[in-house]
């Protein structure tokens, strides 16, 4: 049974996010997505666009319209929830082609489209990190007169507490993550180049009911395991130092993530500490997770415990971050967070280290529930998952 | 040997920009990328963002200075060819987290990087098409007298015109990109989904050489070949209808696509009409193709030709679009453009024909040379390749 979020979830969000609009004093809201984070206007519309940009106008009280680029009409309209489609020219694709013969709508025919002959004061910006300049120009060239505000906390606690449905996205993508980790295990060699040993998870997702990569694939040795953020190369896997696995599958909209650091031959001495500690902090991490549990003592707690065990050097950031239908997403736990865990949230468990020529990262989803979390996968969690040979 | 750009490549570019920024009577540029439409920033940097945004900032005397957001020092230093490289908050992820401790850079500060006390009074802005609105109130904000401009015009010519070493990056890919078709029109079976296809294709990129998918990979049968944009599902691939495949890798930064409608078993008779006429009028386009022809030209000749051969109804926009990095890139050949083809431009062949309930794409990358053009790939040009039974 393929594993989706139904079409009545989605009038269920728009409908909670017009109550949301309506306490704000908003007359509507505008959202934005790319095509590489896009997970506001899919939140929205299922619609998810390549090539070009997209939108959601959704007024305080009538009908939300996507809004797309000049390309994109058959496809959004064959896809999208909701049946209002506008083509506008400043979702178009950054070559900036300019479509002759193509008729394009403007933000007040939208707004009309959307509100009829409600008065649109007030607008709201959603997805402003980011939404771009032609998206911007054009609110403020076509809606002369309007008030137009940053509206992100409008909308992002909506994305926060996942449904059942949500859950079950996640739940698999984890699944199929877990098939594709397992198949590098088994056929990654000293000699094959990152790229490579990429290929082999791409596989695996695809085949086993993944959508795309819920994240750009890590597969990485080195030096560069010592990056927070980082890409493959062409370079070739060596033995005797640490490669960094974060692979994650992207089902129904939704992502996941498992991350474990491997290596062929044995590792020096201070860098097999550093796996073995990780895994540690990793599973300390766990215990720190559940309903009610404030944010900033979550990561003020572990950041003094790794202190105390003596690696607060390795630190670079955060524990956890959110997880949702981007991989990293909003709320993260920081020590400067300021909210409270709530059931049905969900997060990675991101334990990254990062010292002098190497690093490492033990990750892993979970959902929070009353009195702790639910691991969204258990596997690749012990020190002998590391060893390849 | 490995196909990429040498590091001496990336400076002259920023010479020939710098002299661009000072013939247009500006004192410096900021050119923004994304984690999709990264082209600006890898053209000037090779350093490509993941989760995060990213800029280069190039002042018309000076020294060009990478922007990047929190997390991804270790990562840019590892990879720019810009020794100076900047963290700044308006380049993190949309998750928006804090970084409590990680020290951060203003524009002001950039600025005295680049620029030492040459002073900074016109700013211009490039890649403005995906330039968000963080970064745009950061300049603002950080920036306080300087006169701001759009200045996508100053950068973008730059792109067009080719170097051996692009050219050979786009060679390779397009080769990558023959052997994921291959293995497709052998390994493609009615009944597996599409997303499977496209697992196969991913499987043979990076098998390859291949660093990346050159684009969102198309694998779409029945009414969605009508789609100009469109991406795979979770629908199984059926017996006498179109299926699409539009499959690109990318090598040493740079794309590829090749496109051809395929099927299993039969197809109604006017379907296959149109992917005979489909090919016509694709091979019709490779002789239009030359250094000193006209764009508009290009366009409006292919689209009376259309016409003349009666599949009007069927034609959508402009036959062929500029390929580098982006597998759509700027110029287009569209009837409104206002330009001439020059030797070592790179276009992607895009023939696209969209009717009621389905339509095909023949599509494939070529190198305009003085009396004619290089077809990138010469393979899956015939009837032949489409039948797959």
């Amino acid at each position: 049974m393929a594993v989706c979020i139904p079409k009545s979830e989605y009038f269920e969000r728009i409908a909670k996010f017009q109550a949301r609009i309506k306490a704000a004093g908003l007359d509507a809201c505008l959202v934005h997505g790319t095509e590489s984070d896009f997970a506001n206007v899919r939140y929205l519309s299922e619609y998810w666009p390549t090539f070009e940009q997209a939108g959601v106008f959704v007024p305080a009280e009538g009908e939300a319209v996507l809004l797309i680029g000049p390309e994109s009409e058959k496809y959004a309209r064959g896809r999208s929830v909701l049946p209002n489609v506008a083509l506008m020219l400043n979702y178009r694709e950054s070559a900036e082609p300019d479509y002759p013969g193509i008729p394009l709508a403007t933000y007040d025919q939208v707004a009309k489209m959307a509100m009829g002959n409600r008065p649109l004061k007030t607008l709201g910006l959603v997805g402003t990190a980011v939404m771009t300049k032609p998206t911007l120009d054009a609110v403020a060239a076509q809606l002369p007169g309007v008030k137009v505000v940053v509206a992100d906390e409008v909308f992002r606690p909506l994305r926060w507490i996942k449904s059942e449905n949500e859950l079950n996205c996640h739940r698999k993508a984890f699944k199929v993550a877990e098939k594709a980790v397992a198949a590098m295990l088994n056929e990654m060699k000293p000699g094959m180049t990152e790229f490579q040993a990429i290929g082999i998870a791409q596989r695996e997702i695809y085949a086993n009911g993944g959508e795309y990569e819920g994240h750009s694939l890590y597969c990485f040795g080195g030096d560069r395991t010592s990056n927070g953020i980082s890409r493959p190369t062409s370079a070739k896997l060596k033995k005797n130092e640490i490669i960094q696995l974060n692979i994650g599958a992207r089902v129904g909209g939704y992502s996941s993530s498992i991350g474990l650091p491997v290596y062929f031959g044995k590792l020096p001495k201070e860098q097999m500490a550093l796996v073995e500690f990780g895994l540690r902090a990793h599973k300390y991490t766990f215990e720190l997770m559940k309903a009610g549990a404030d944010a900033a003592s979550i990561a003020k707690d572990y950041t003094q415990w790794g202190i105390d065990q003596g690696w607060g050097d390795y630190m670079l950031y955060g524990p956890v971050h959110g997880l949702g239908i981007m991989e990293t997403e909003s709320p993260w736990i920081e020590t400067t967070s300021n909210y409270k865990l709530q059931e049905n949230m969900t997060y990675q468990i991101d334990t990254f280290f990062t010292g002098n020529g190497y690093g490492l990262r033990w990750e892993r989803g979970c959902i929070i529930t009353a009195d702790g979390c639910e691991l969204l996968s258990k596997k690749f969690m012990s020190l002998n998952c590391c060893k390849l040979d």
